[in-house]
Parts: structure tokens; sequence; C-alpha cells
């Protein structure tokens, strides 16, 4: 039914990933299997692979949690789902916990990351919960020019900042900045504007930042080449010129550095929202009472909840948040290589890995 | 009309208060003069005082933004308040800017505070904007055993954390922790008791701790005798023990020390909401990040907005918040000696400085 069913497995840190042949089981109650038709390689992935960062599954484990594919083994309960195209959200909650119930999916106990808690999307296939599949409508999917495997990063780089947008209230007019332009940080301007923001781009890498002008950046800010205080002052001259409020910014921090999240918290003023999306372990040394003085605000943000799913492709299949300047596929075979030229730094594009046809 | 009007003003920091007599003027439009019956001395005024604080408004300038009393003059367009007995907002705001017109009352770029933008409450009499004012129910004040000079610290000391407690959408079962249980922060752990929250009351000051422990803190802990790994346990244990959720808790920074902002953010866990009420200029070292993978969230409160004072002072009313253990009314003329009892710290209760009567 499945045809060859592989993966390429993690066994310890900085080892060659190794091929291994699996057999699929058939899925149990609330599970499918998919077939993979892309599987995006994540800052997360290389976490575990380059740096100390632990899967909570043991090893041997495929990483990979930004996985679309198509449905092809159901049990009783999700036969519904058979032969669906489909996007796996990077988090699966269980959808019925305590914390479930009341729509806080993100802090799930029980939620399960492929290539994490679960095995992961590089792979022919993954058995996941079928809870919180994303349904693809392969109509618009090819009126966009777009392949099933392109969506995969819609699992993570474009539904995560979604879920941090919609949860900042952002709406049409508002001042949004985000520091940090590349990944995660490129789509969060392009969903920003889509939804109506000015958006200013700050990054310390000019190539980025001139990338994304061309993707809704209204104003790029170079943090390497000017001090904070023109960067602010660069901010502050945006909005008169345009005609935005002076208050209430709304700040995305996608970088994941301790030099972006002082940046992000010191352009905070009144009324402002500052989304904490990017993770890095340093600490950084902060006035916590400008909160209180400006009645600011941050919020963290982990995963996306699968009920935003929909919306966040929409804006994909719609055209209004370009996916194919951002990605680059490439063999699943060839996963090392592509590891290596990503930690490297020799890979701008997001990898998309496909495995190869049967 | 308004017989003998005079204020105690501060023309320099530090030098003593004087006695000033003033001509009321009659209301301009949208304003009100109220006779001051009560008005609470707030850490606020001291910081005006003792240290570098400075008041929007020129010295000299009477102090003093807890303010309770009756209406005694009125304007065209505020006719219907003359005689009632009202709680003057800590901060007014403008009601008709684009903030406001938004819901953004605390920060509205034109909000009055008595006593620092405008001339405050230290004073037989104050001019006031109409907008914001809260009507007191004189009968339901004298079946709570109150008079009306005893809610004057309604304006502030309870009314802010009231709006903390709002945002925070604490709800009955939750796990609260205020950290800082004097002042503001008793009224917190007694406020968030009687919406129903499980509160743990922390503080480095045992007395403190004692007092609050009969108004609604179910645990007292003291920082100063326990380590912090052990303060975590303790709280870990108290929700285990009484049946609470782990994740989640709802945490008010009261202490508006970086001691204290330290210890409320390390409490952090998944999902918790980490409520900014005190200020202190200090810096504290944090790990941003634990914000997303806890998907948690800080809220900054300044102030609090007019909307929310009638139930906050129904808490008082139907005396589900005391206030008489907390306060103590000393005559106005005693302001200095107040001033320095309160700075040394040899008063524990809130002073209310009562003007005399004519």
């Amino acid at each position: 039914m499945m045809g060859s069913t592989h993966r390429w497995v993690m066994n310890a840190r900085h080892e060659p990933l190794l091929l291994e042949n699996f057999d699929a089981l058939p899925p149990e109650a609330g599970e499918v299997v998919v077939k993979v038709a892309g599987c995006g390689v994540c800052h997360t992935d290389l976490g575990f692979f380059y740096d100390d960062v632990q899967t909570r599954h043991a090893l041997p484990l495929a990483l990979g949690h930004e996985i679309s594919g198509r449905v092809v083994a159901t049990a009783d309960d999700t036969a519904d789902w058979m032969d669906k195209a489909v996007i796996i959200p990077a988090v699966i909650p269980c959808g019925s916990c305590d914390a479930c119930q009341r729509r806080r999916y993100a802090i799930c106990p029980n939620q399960k990351m492929p290539g994490n808690d679960i095995q992961g999307g590089f792979a022919t296939h993954v058995q996941v919960p079928a809870f919180g599949l994303c349904p693809v409508d392969e109509a618009r999917l090819k009126d966009a020019g777009l392949e099933l495997a392109d969506v995969s990063v819609v699992a993570d780089a474009v539904t995560t900042p979604y879920q941090a947008v919609v949860r900042s209230g952002l709406t049409t007019g508002d001042l949004a900045i985000v520091v940090g332009a590349g990944g995660v940080g490129g789509y969060t301007v392009q969903i920003a504007n889509a939804l109506g923001a000015n958006v200013v781009a700050i990054d310390i890498d000019q190539e980025k930042l001139d990338v994304i002008r061309g993707f809704g950046a209204a104003l790029t800010l170079n943090a390497k080449e000017l001090a904070f205080p023109d960067l602010k002052k660069s901010v502050r001259n945006f909005a008169r010129e345009n005609g935005l409020r002076k208050t209430e910014s709304i700040i995305f921090e996608c970088s994941g550095s301790a030099a972006g999240q002082r940046t992000a918290y010191g352009l905070m003023t009144y009324g402002s929202t500052l989304c904490v999306i990017g993770f890095t372990m340093d600490k950084v040394e902060i006035r916590m009472s400008n909160l209180m003085a400006f009645d600011a605000r941050m919020l963290g943000n982990w995963g996306c909840e699968p009920a935003l799913y929909p919306a966040a492709l929409d804006l994909v299949l719609d055209k209004r948040v370009q996916l194919l300047p951002f990605v680059e596929r490439k063999p699943l075979e060839a996963i090392n290589e592509v590891f290596d030229a990503v930690h490297d730094g020799r890979m701008t594009r997001r990898a998309i890995l496909i495995p190869e046809a049967e």
C-alpha cells in the first residue's frame, strides 16, 4: 500500500544521519499515516543536531517538523482524511486535556512535535495524530503556482508568526516592527503587511533587508550601521511621515538573539506590544518597570494553534504571502549535505527536503 | 460658598510643604470643584518629595492623587454632579482623544494626575475634570462602617491592582502569586482572593505577611528566609495540595524592587501571566525567551480606567476588600510630620490626610 518506507535518523549529535527502513504500522485510533511531500529544515532541527538541545524522544529519531503530504492510511475514526493533502502542525496538541478544552493548545502537556516527541518528517512517511491536520485545497494550490511540498513551511515558519500577529491584535494602519528579518522574521513582515500594518524591518544582514524590502517592509534599518538612538529616531520619523500613531507599536522579536531582544525592548513605547517569537538561552538586562510606565505588554508565542492554520494557509494560497522566493527544494537523500550547508550559512533560503519519487 | 480654600504646596525637593491660600475659581466647562474629604499619601508622592522624580506641573504644586470628597461647584455641563460624594481617579483621561476613543485610557496623552499634572489633593479643595468621577453611595458607605475619607485610597491603591487583576483574566480557582504584600500588594491579595483565586503572598517583611494572612493570603512565604528554589517548590506544593493547576499561575509584581521582579519572573511557568504593577528604575537580567518557551506573557499596568472604579468600589462597600485595618487618618496640617513618618517607615498603614473641619 505504501511502497518503500524509510527515514533519515539521528543516532547521535554530529554523527551523519542514517537511512533506516521501517515498517509503517496501521494507524492507531485517532491517527493517520502521511506520505511526505516535503519537510522544511528549521533551525530547531539544527539545534538538536549541532547544539546541546535534547529531543524529548530517545535517539535514534528522524528530525523534521515542517511537513506537508498526503494521507495514505487511516484508522476507523480517521477514515475521512484518506487521500487528503494536508499540512501537519509543528506542534500537535491532544485536543482533549484540560488546557486544550480551554483553548490553551500551546501549553497542552500531551502535545506532540514530529522530530522531537515522535518520528519526524525527514522520511517518506510519518504517523501522526489526525487532530489539527490542515487540509490543503489542491486546486487553489495549483492556481497559486505551488506544489504540496512548498507549503510544508506553513507548518511552522508561517503559522508561528501568524499566531503572534493574531494575538497582538494587529490591524490596518498599525506600526509593526520586525527585529530579525530572515526566515520566520521574513514571513512576519509579509503577514503583518498583508494584514494592513506599516512594517519596519530591522536586521544586521543588509542582504536580508534588501530582499524583504520587496516583500512588505516599507522601511528597512541596519542595526549594525545605526546606533540605537538613531534606530529609534528612524522609527519615529517613519511613523510621523506616514501619519501613524506614535504609540502602540507592535514589535516582533524574531532574531532569537540577545542583541535583537535588547533592540526590541528598547523600541517599546506607550501601549506597545512586544511579541517574543525567537529563542535564545542568553539573558538580557531590562528595566522591567517600563512595561508599567508604558502600560505595555510582552506576549510569548509558542507554535500555532491548529484552528489558525487554514487562515494562515489562505494568505499563501491568495498570494498575499510569498513562499517561492524564500524556499529551495532539495532531495531528501542529500540531507547531510543540506544540514551542513544551512549550518554553515551557505543556504539563504529555507531548504525543503523532498523524498525521492518511487 | 466654599469657605476657606487652602493647600499644602511643595516648593522644592526636601523643603517643608507650605500652607497656601488660594481662590477657588468657578469650574471651567467639563470641570468640577471637589471639597476634599481625604487624600491618601502614596509612595509616588514621596518619590516627588524625597527622590529625583519630577512632577510634570511646575512647582509650587500641591501633591496628592488619592482623593475622595464632595462636589461643591460645577460648570453648566457638569451640573448633575453637584453635591455628589465622589472618588477622583488618580489618572484622569481626557475621554475624547484617539486613544480614549479606543478605550486605551491608560495611555491618553492628555491625562491629568492630581498632584502631578494639576494641583493635588493635599488641600481643602481641588478643581478636576468631571470625566471619570466615581460616585459613592453614601448609604452603602455608612452600612460598611466607612467614612467618605476612607475610600480615598480606592483612587489608586485599590483600583490599580483591580485593573491588573481584571486584565489578567483571573477567575475562580486560579493560582495567584503576589510579590510584595504591603500597600498595593495587600489590596492585590484581597482583590484576587475576593474574585476566587487561591493566593500566595511573598514578601521579605514577616510582619506584613502575618497581617495579610488574615485578609486572603492562603499561603505566605518569606523571601528573606527561603532560597529561590525552595520558594518555587513551596508554591508548587501549595498548588498540588489544593488541587490547582500547575500551569497558568497569575503573578502580580507589587514590590517595585529588582529583587521582587526577579522572584516574580522566576516563578513564571507554562501559560503564566506576570502583571507588572510596582515601579523601580532598577534593571533586572532575565531570559526573555522563557516567555516564548512557556507561551507566557507580561502585562504592564498603569493606573486604572474610570469605567472599572465602580466595580472596585463595590468590593469595598460589600466588605469583600477591607480598608480600615490598612489606613490611618491624620490631620492635613500634620502633612510634614506624616511625610517624614512614612518615609522613615514609622507608619505601617496608609496615611489619609483629612482637612480640618471649617
